[in-house]
């Protein structure tokens, strides 16, 4: 404990939105064997992929992943390159054989699913069900009203917009239609809570957020969908061949996936996913609740119902540039950092990954109150 | 100095051909410095692709690329994912517009230019401008034989065949069509001696033998290139999109460039890639000479002007199975590792990558010299 005291007093408090931090202890324990992993004399990064340390590695990361979310026998877990992004191509040209003449249908809410639609269109033909740009990405619209294609060969939606601050709620695929193949990009609040694998055919999400670092995109696939694959789908992205080959066709990122391995065990220790969605529930609730008592001063615009518990957007006097910049460089003297809006929205993103404890989201609202009293 | 000496007692000798061993001076700084990236209170895989704490390794990795390599400013260097054999699709559907309408030449010396070819056939018709396998890939028909075809989009080889090793001679683009645009996999042996890049129209190389760890792929493209991407071309390799947005379109697997950087910076300490030349020359003579001198002992079979400075191929008593499983056990106590032939060639492979010093090499042919004596 001490240690990790000791190392915390300079290490920032990272709210970052991605690549996101990693818990101490991880970075702490890759630190440790850098130079020899488990005994071997060798760097986990010098290992052969279809070496015994190597494979070792990679099983136990599937196993433990599999475990965490229990995933049962009809699913398969793969390890990707090219970020989650790189599937806005790669899912169409999986599941769609007809190309563009095949329909997808899109839950449009935020940045993400706006460009999985902007990227698919070249390689199906895009429905929005429903497309929020209009209400500036503030809300959803109720699934009653969504309007679904009657031949769609899946639908996509986006379980957290990381840049709007928009996360679905969870009941949201009991709102899909029951035979309709259900994809699902979770890349910025995957592991942050348990979730019923079952419900969706295709879950996908890029490791840098609470999964590991970037580098690294993790599919959990329906067997059955694995059919679809042809042939001339690009191997980087051909999910029948990497299932086939248990991700090792070609040389996987090997570091990335250790790094998302041990973070895995961390999560295991910390109690698993149930525990890690308790502290994620207080760590947002707690955030949430100050910005709204502030009386105004901060605000988060977003529909209570469909806030984030991962990435908190806000303003401070409904968009005062000047006091935000303030806030940004003050925060930074209290070693508070990476809480800068996405250039496309502005404002202020404060993101409550896995690894931000609630020390630190008590130290964010320490300061917010300071900065308050200062400026109001 | 001492410091690397202890480190080196618990390290093995690691010949393996990819994930190959990295310097130990690069994995100390990596250690050294990974909970804390100068001083910035995060670590590297904790830092956002657009801050300016990777915005200034993105940028100092390119431009020592483009230093070591004298590389101009007709072209341009990508940082990708996926591994160098998804561009074997990828490059087909960055080059050629009509799909399997157009022509590509290659020349196929081994495992991986023949990998090139099936994987490339949907994206382009092949035509096979020279065919080793009838030969065993032991050695390359003369340049004046090779058959192009009239129209090619471009032609493909691969400098280095990692699992048979043969490796190109570096006048190799001179003899190739002049108007043709040329493309050539330099996977492993990258960064491993001085290249004129102005022979060529695009190299690509996975990192993890001289130039980083797995995870990332190195492009060098000419900028006319560029133009004949069309919005279609997946965006893990659209070429277009990826240079004109610095590689940073979606997030890079930002720990694997700062690796490469680390390895660049490494290699110009070491005095640039004319002296990174001169060991491999060394380290390659003093092995085959010392295989050739075994009275048939050991054997490598490869046509000597072919022979792979990086991937020495050789066998015992012309394919005894038992001595070189003996071989590869007894090796291993001597902390002389990862030296098992590629499992679709048999027999034995020492890869002798920059991070492999003169000493290792003799202590390599010290022990195959022991060897020799007691099984002779």
């Amino acid at each position: 404990m001490t240690d990790i005291n000791k190392i915390n007093e300079f290490r920032v408090n990272n709210f970052g939105a991605g690549p996101g931090c990693v818990p101490t202890e991880v970075l702490l324990e890759a630190q440790k064997e850098l130079l020899n992993f488990q005994g071997c004399g060798k760097s986990i990064m010098e290992v052969s992929h279809r070496g015994k340390e190597f494979e070792g590695v990679i099983n136990e990361t599937k196993s433990n992943l599999k475990k965490l979310l229990s995933i049962n026998d009809d699913y398969d877990v793969l390890f990707l390159q090219g970020g989650a992004s790189s599937l806005f191509a790669g899912i169409p040209m999986n599941l769609c054989e007809n190309g563009v003449e095949d329909t997808v249908d899109f839950i449009v809410t935020g940045s993400w699913s706006k460009q999985a639609t902007a990227d698919g269109k070249y390689f199906c033909k895009v429905n929005k069900v429903v497309d929020m740009e209009k209400e500036k990405f503030l809300t959803v619209t109720e699934p009653s009203q969504w309007k679904f294609s009657e031949d769609a060969k899946y639908v996509h939606y986006c379980d957290n917009e990381t840049i709007h601050g928009i996360e679905m709620p969870i009941t949201t695929p009991d709102h899909l239609p029951s035979n309709l193949i259900k994809v699902c990009d979770m890349s910025s609040n995957f592991l942050s809570k348990p979730i019923d694998v079952s419900k969706f055919d295709l879950i996908f999400a890029g490791a840098q957020k609470n999964a590991g670092i970037s580098g690294i995109t993790i599919v959990i696939i329906k067997k059955s969908l694995l059919l679809k694959t042809k042939p001339n789908v690009p191997s980087v992205f051909n999910f029948l061949k990497k299932s086939q080959n248990n991700s090792l066709d070609n040389t996987p990122p090997t570091f990335n996936i250790y790094i998302t391995g041990l973070i895995l065990k961390w999560i295991i220790n910390k109690g698993g996913l149930g525990e890690i969605e308790k502290l994620n529930i207080a760590k947002a609730h707690a955030l949430y609740n100050y910005i709204d008592g502030s009386n105004g001063f901060y605000r988060c615009s977003i529909d209570k119902i469909y806030r984030s518990r991962m990435n908190v957007v806000f303003r401070i006097q409904d968009g005062n540039i000047e006091l935000e910049e303030k806030f940004i460089k003050e925060a930074a003297k209290e070693n508070i950092t990476d809480i800068k809006g996405h250039r496309s929205v502005g404002g202020l993103r404060v993101s409550l990954y896995n690894a931000i404890t609630i020390d630190q989201t008590l130290i964010l609202i320490n300061f917010m109150t300071n900065f308050y009293n200062n400026n109001k």
